[in-house]
Parts: structure tokens; sequence; C-alpha cells
């Protein structure tokens, strides 16, 4: 894979930050500045001079990951030295999104490892996939999707696989994964994405197990309405709040906005949720370079559910769909 | 398995808390106090009664999850109404880490379900261990364990299980499982553990593969005799602190404490790293009830580690020990 290019963000960030003092205490923020990896770390960018800190459990780890970045490393084993070494060095310095702003748009290196993750997921969603027709459990599913992804190339999954079956863990949007045989007339939901040297990826297929009756293939094919006219409007130039209402002025129109709970979609890179966020609260700009679901779904206890989700690069002419599983009609 | 008695619970903090006011913010507490298990709510007990506030998304789950324990819902689709009735409910409330303190000690339901949790890792790696010695990638052996561990009956793993080899990834107490091949001469961490009904499970066991150097034996005879001395002074009344210090004084008269990267142990519950914490900075007099792990271990850049790590029941006699894998001499 590409090399990720650490030098060209901290060049970006001192450019943004100039005389500033930047205090940089999000570990995922860290990664993507310094490609140090780390559970306790943090940097600060003085006088256009990057400094890191950690302790002695993870300095091999920092000297390692950190080289070629000129970035100063400050390892003690005593918490007390570092934390005074941090304290001289933020002094004047202001809280700032610089980061979290500039990892919204994408590198090509990030766009390898983000599509690369979305190709594992669907390769081993297409494995398993028949197995949904021979009365697994849930958990069942959920192991073997975990376990091929790992076996196709991924560092791990990205979140915990979901896969909600039947009338009641289908309706729920967040339901995880459990025991409950998945049988003839369910509306099956998996949620599912792969993790590759850091970044996410981000999916969501339905089903219904046997022939779907006419209920379900409506609501169904209302869920599929909803995230094409996401896609339509997910353009350079184009807002966050947009795409949130053209899905869900489909289920407006049908009558049917009261059964979609969740919001539309996210940014996804070293966080699996990052910016920016479409929902009716936020309104962000698209840019080209940004990678985004389009997620919208319908849910009713008794019922079940539909979600339908891509993960799609934004292009200044449209986007580019990084998900590739099928999305069969019933 | 037994049912968890969240009624119970919920008179004892009622007894702690008095007239005074409670606010649950965190997710893990929530759980454990009503049996909610979300990612967005939180509880208010006022004047004896308790309220549990959340979204629509989590509204019948929450119905499901709380039915029996007498508490009120309030469950709102527009998240300003909700913030405004917790302002409400909350004035006068005081931190407090009533809900902490009180999880620190498990209940016979509790252990049961960790010491299902413990078997299910220990049946796990006693499938997967002899793979080990034939060159499988560090990935290979965490998606096996993964992977069998739900067969076997977990939810799912209790944390990113670790698998670390050779003289770089063996030296780094936490580092997570890579592409890297596990060869002769390594030495082997694997650090693993099971999730079941919301209670993790938590063991580590080291390995040399092929004929162990001498180096290699004496260091994992140090690690295993500071691990024993730990055990020996686990007991009701006995301290944290004290445990600490067993360990450590192993490694200290070796002269090799300069190779001990981490604390000694810590409880494990609804989480996997809780209270109480057994390291040369606290001092908690062991009770009856509390679940612990003790996990000494020697690390260097060149040479590799070892870690041992148990989990044990504290007992007014001593300690009962909940992971079984064999601990074999090199």
């Amino acid at each position: 894979m590409t090399p990720i290019d650490h030098v060209a963000r901290i060049t970006r960030v001192v450019d943004e930050v100039g005389d500033g003092v930047l205090v940089v205490d999000d570990l995922t923020d860290l990664r993507w500045l310094t490609g140090f990896v780390t559970s306790f770390g943090w940097a600060v960018l003085r006088s256009g001079e990057l400094f890191i800190g950690t302790d002695g459990r993870y300095g091999d780890k920092a000297i390692a990951e950190t080289a070629g970045t000129g970035a100063s490393l400050i390892i003690e084993q005593q918490s007390a030295g570092l934390a005074a070494q941090r304290e001289n060095l933020s002094v004047g310095h202001e809280a700032s999104d610089v980061i979290v702003r500039l990892r919204q748009v994408k590198d090509d290196a990030e766009i390898e490892r983000i599509e690369e993750a979305a190709r594992i997921a669907d390769a081993a969603l297409a494995d398993v996939e028949p197995m949904l027709h021979e009365q697994p459990t849930e958990l069942d599913v959920r192991a073997e999707l975990e376990y091929r992804m790992i076996r196709l190339g991924a560092d791990d999954r990205s979140y915990p696989t979901i896969v909600a079956s039947g009338p009641d863990h289908g309706a729920r949007p967040h339901h995880g994964a459990s025991r409950r045989t998945i049988v003839e007339g369910d509306t099956v939901i998996i949620d599912v994405g792969a993790l590759v040297d850091g970044y996410h990826s981000d999916m969501t297929r339905s089903w219904v197990i046997g022939e779907a009756s006419t209920e379900q293939r409506e609501t169904y094919d209302l869920v599929a309405a909803s995230q094409r006219a996401g896609l339509d409007v997910t353009v350079a130039g184009g807002s966050s709040r947009a795409v949130d209402a053209a899905c869900r002025g489909v289920f407006e129109a049908a009558g049917r906005v009261e059964e979609y709970l969740h919001g539309t979609g996210h940014g996804v890179g070293l966080d699996i949720h990052e910016l920016p966020f479409h929902n009716r609260a936020t309104d962000v700009t698209l840019e080209a370079g940004m990678v985004v679901t389009i997620e919208p779904g319908l849910y009713r206890v008794g019922f079940g559910g539909f979600r339908i989700e891509d993960l799609v690069l934004v292009t200044e002419t449209g986007h580019r769909v990084l998900t590739h599983s099928p999305k069969r009609e019933l």
C-alpha cells in the first residue's frame, strides 16, 4: 500500500496553526498527524516544532512509528515529569478543530485503505450470505463474517458486526447480534465493515428470508429509493443537509418518516464515525475527497426493519461508491 | 443462567443515596443498576424514585429491559425536551461514586457469568494452542480464538485479543496482533477473554516456540514466581498494594523490575478494567466477591516478553482462580 505521508500532514497543520500553539490529545488525531498508534500520548505543535509525549510502555513504538516526521519525542517513565513537560509546552494554546477538520478530506493513501477495507467486507459478505437461508443464529453469521474478514486481509472488524433479524431485533437500528435463530419470513439487517491499517469501512444490506410479503417488498423498495435519492445529491458542493433531506423526503412522501429512527450518514476514516454528519441538525458543504455513508432505514416493532448503506467517495462530478455488495430487489 | 437482580441493586443504591439525588451518566453504571443496555441514556434517582431517560431509538429496548424494576421511563424523540427533563430531575445532585464502588463486589449471578466467560476462553485457547507451533501469523491465531469463543457460547470477545510474538512485538505489553509469522525461538504472549451477558473474562499465557533458551526459561520462571507471589497474598482483608508489591518484589529481588512495564492487575466485571486497581499508586482493601486479575510480566526489546495472568475471585479465606488454562513450565 502507498505509505501515508505524515510529513505532508504536519506541514499542512503547521501552515494552519502559524504562530499559535496546538495541543493534540485525541489519540486518533495524534495517529493521523504523526503515525504514532498508542493508548497514551499527546503532541504539541509550538513555533512550528512538533513534540510527542508518551510513557515507557510505548517508547520504542513511538520511535519506530514517527521516524522521518522530524518530531521530538519525550518518553518518560514518571508520569509527573511528563505532565510537567506537557504543561510547559502547552502554554498559550487555544482549542482548535484544525485536525478534525482536515481529517474530513481523505488523500489517496487513505482512500486506498478504506477501499480495501470495503472490498474485504464485500467479499466476506458474499461468502457468508448463503448461510442466511440455513437457519443460523445471528451470532453464527457474525462470527463467520468477522473470521472471514481477517482471513481476507483485514486487521480486524471495523465495529461489532450487526446482525438484526425478525420483528423485534430487526426493528432496533443498533441491535448487535444474539443467539436468535434466523427463520423464514424474517427481515434481516447486516451492518458490517473491515479495518485496514487503521481505516474503517461501513456497509449495510437487508434481506427477507424466503418469499417477501407485499408489505416487506414495499418497505424495502422505499428504503432503496430513499438511499438512491441520497446518492443522487452526493457531489462536491452539495450539502450534508441536502443528502439527509433527500433520503428523509422519500419517507415523508410515503407518510412513513416516523419509522426512520436515525441520521442519514457520517464520515468514515480513522474513526468509524467522524465528520461530516448527515442529519437535520448539521449543514456541511461536501468536498471532493470526503468519504461518507448514506444509510436510510425503516423500522417498526412487530415488523422488523431494513437499512441500506453504502460508503461513497465524494468527487467533483458526483461520487464513487466504494461498497459493491449487490442490493438485490426482493 | 441466574437472572441478575436489579431490584436488589436499586434498593441498595436507594439506601446509600437516602435523601440525595444521584445522576447516572456512565452507561455501564446504568446497565448495572437497571439492566438497560444502550448507547444513549441516563438515570436519576430522586427521593427514592428512579427515572430512566433515553431517546426513541432505544424506547422499546428500555421498556423490555427495565420491566419489573419499578423505574419510570422518559422516552423522547426530541433531545431538547429530554435534556430539559434531565435538568429538572437533577437539581441538587452531587457527584457520587456509589455505583462504581458497589460494582467492585460481585454477586453470585455476576460470578456465574464471569466464570462462564473464563471457561469459554480456556476452551478456545486449548483448541487453538497447537496451531502456535505451525507458523501461523499473530492474526491467524487471534481470528481462530475469537471465532471459537463465539462458537463456544460467548457473545463476543472481551477485548481485541493480543497475540504478541518475537523480540519486538513480544516486548510491547499492549501490542495487538499483526501479520507477523510466529517462528521457532519466539516468545509468544496471548491475552484473551470472552464476553458473556455483558461480563468479561481476562487471561494471559506465554510460550516459547521450540526449545527455550536459558534466558527465556529463567525469565519465564521469574514471571511465574511473581504471579504466584501475587496470588499468595490475594485474600479478603489484604490490599491491592500488597498484591502489587508481592509481584514487583520478585522482580526487584532479581534486579529486573525495570522490565516490568505496567500495573499488576485490575477488577473485571461489566468493564474489562474497573476498580480495584493493583498498582503502586492505589491502596484498596480486598473484599470477598471482588474479581481481579493478577498479571505480572517482563519485557525487553530484542528479547520479547512473557506475561502470566489469572482472573481470581477474592474469598474470605483466600481466592478462587477462575481461569484454568495450564501454565506450563518451559
